[in-house]
């Protein structure tokens, strides 16, 4: 028989030793053992049929218990009690993206050949950090990117399905209860950029903090993008983005307008999904819900299982140190093609004072549209397409055309994948 | 180090040899060890940097060779020689689905602790094996609906996206090689059936041959039913079905209509992709290749790499036998909505014979459609969808519409998934 502790009785906590009890039959047969939770950890009372405590470290220092799961959130706090767990021999599984962020390498070396594992952690029920570690573990890694945050794919699904405001669906979505009151978290690419790291460690075993990479959010998405992207067959996303170019690798988070015909952009509503390239796979796809309390659980229990069957993968995808080379590169160094959005005088000379303004910072035009704009009689939207510049270039001219008396308000940029 | 021999230096075989040797450094950080090939076998004169000989037992007797790679394909001859190596106490990696197809069962009694990998013997370079197996083992699984075939799903998609007739897109098929001069196997879906029948055992703890199982291929789709399909929202695709109904399983492979808007409706082309059901995940979807070299090569190196690293997952994903009680249902029990396709002589009375006919069988009709039948004046076609009814009514009321004397040739059926 295993034992198992659960720090924290939330909603996933919850979910894992409600499906650990209901699924028990098919999980001892395919574990080979009974698997039962021996105590949890919660600051409320909760009803459960096992012991709930108020402090951690009963659990963490119960001799009998085998595998702590760690699902509390934070990221200090259940650091150091995982750690602490570690330290006492007993095996992790864990949700916890926040403290992965941070605090990944140190776990694995604190680990050693103890089992830390963090299916859950990204994407929720989709197995995609065994897809990475284990079924594409021939692969060098080309390129990943993901739709990791519901919430903000929900938003903007309904903004393209629905021709809807940014600020309207955020609220619907609140009422949904698929964003919280502050949604910063997930609307702004923090949620999504936590599980980016940990994808880019297993993919290329690059070391990054959420404060190294460039993340911005989908707040600044108005209906002229949805529109314009329609347009030339586009559709936005915000998505973690991790890809190697020129012995190094671009981390990002962003809204990106792609390709509609391509698989990732037919992911609509609060589902998540993760593309894969490799360079013998080629491109791969990862579908499913990426949060929710049973589908969560059902990570965090798939890990179980693993470690009970006494699998053996090392933590962050390697068994010796790589050295592959591949550094960071910094925010500047990322080439893209560009969409920006200026909402400018309708008067004789603006647009080639623009065009001339780009032409000097050597970024040239592959698609342009003009249009009044809806908000203000005397001005017209200039919406265009660049093609691949340096993000240096593009943050130059931005400030540059924002400076120009002729342009209104800020100017709107997102990011072409193709 | 560790030592492979490679059973069949095609294009699989081939493949393996070159990415063990092109990515070695990443394959040795993230296994652990060095892996190389130390012998291989075909039948003719090969040009590779390690022996080659002709005889397979050379290489499965070689005490120095740990684990054995199985890509020859066939189905008793190969049984014979992977009986052998794992006899002979070595670990073995095969791509071979027909194999596994028949004689899976005893291979997991022959192998025991011995480690047994067939990533790659289905849906080529997605890890499905091992999102099921590892990924997704908390969950009960309701249903696997999988495009398996990538010949199968190119013909489909052009005949949909061209409006093209079956036999000329299957004639372009076949000069860009990606169907075979007999295509029965892939277009019968006899190939498909094989990788289903694998995912089943994982899924449901079921054992299964090709000959118990319903298989139709998609050699009867004509226009009229994509078109008819387009006009209801649906598109068709070979897909193999696994489905838990009333404690008992479907298995089946037949070309199906599925709702347009569903993820695996938009996967096109020769790509592949498995739906999997859980009751705690949800829907979860995995996609990529499902043939050529690299890819698959992708999937046997991912399950050498599991077995350097000592990765003890049970062979069809059970550590205890699974006491589910679930059986397989005989196909007359399977219950689904059909379309029907008739061409029927234009004259009075006609529809109304028709529908007492399937309303005496407890048929009922959810959609209907009338037009004229584009080969021939004096006849129209009926087309419609039934409410949902077992396959025994449905091949019973086929059987009695083609004995009447108003309908020419044989009646096209297409089961409907929602």
């Amino acid at each position: 028989m295993v034992k198992v502790g659960i720090l924290g009785l939330g909603t996933v906590g919850g979910s894992v030793a409600k499906i650990l009890q209901k699924n028990k039959k098919i999980i001892e047969a395919r574990s080979g053992k009974k698997i039962v939770v021996k105590a949890g950890v919660a600051l409320e009372d909760k009803d459960f049929d096992f012991p709930v405590t108020k402090d951690p470290m009963d659990v963490i220092n119960d001799p009998e218990i085998d595998i702590i799961v760690e699902v509390m959130g934070g990221i200090d706090f259940p650091y150091k009690l995982v750690k602490q767990a570690l330290l006492n021999g007993k095996a992790v599984v864990t949700a916890n993206k926040a403290m992965l962020a941070y605090h990944r390498y140190e776990l694995q070396e604190i680990a050693g050949d103890i089992p830390l594992m963090y299916e859950a952690s990204t994407a929720g029920g989709i197995p995609i950090i065994g897809a990475l570690r284990n079924g594409l573990s021939a692969n060098h890694i080309e390129s990943i990117m993901g739709i990791m945050n519901g919430t903000s794919n929900f938003i903007l699904t309904k903004m393209i399905q629905e021709g809807a405001a940014y600020e309207d669906v955020l609220k619907e979505a609140q009422e949904l209860g698929y964003a919280e009151a502050d949604p910063t978290f997930d609307v702004g690419g923090f949620d999504a950029s936590h599980k980016l790291l940990i994808l880019a460690s297993i993919a290329f075993g690059i070391d990054a903090k959420p404060e190294d990479i460039l993340i911005e959010g989908i707040e600044g998405i108005m209906q002229t993008d949805v529109e314009f992207a329609k347009d030339f067959e586009y559709v936005i996303k915000l998505l973690g983005v991790a890809k190697r170019v020129n012995g190094g690798v671009e981390l990002r988070v962003h809204p990106v307008m792609i390709p509609q015909k391509s698989m990732i952009a037919k992911v609509d509503g609060v589902m998540n999904a993760v593309m894969v390239q490799g360079d013998c796979v080629g491109e791969t796809l990862y579908y499913g819900a990426g949060a929710g309390g049973d589908a969560t659980a059902s990570a965090v229990i798939a890990d179980i299982i693993d470690i009970v069957r006494g699998n053996t993968n090392p933590m962050l995808g390697y068994k010796k140190s790589l050295e592959s080379g591949l550094k960071l590169l910094s925010k500047e160094e990322i080439t893209s093609q560009y969409y920006l959005r200026l909402s400018v005088e309708d008067k004789k000379g603006v647009l080639a004072q623009i065009t001339n303004l780009l032409s000097d910072l050597d970024i040239s035009i592959e698609a342009m549209m003009q249009k009044p704009d809806s908000d203000q009689d005397e001005y017209v939207e200039i919406l265009f397409i660049t093609h691949k510049c340096k993000e240096r270039s593009i943050q130059e001219a931005i400030a540059k055309l924002e400076q120009l008396s002729v342009v209104k308000n800020k100017i709107g940029m997102i990011r072409i994948e193709q």
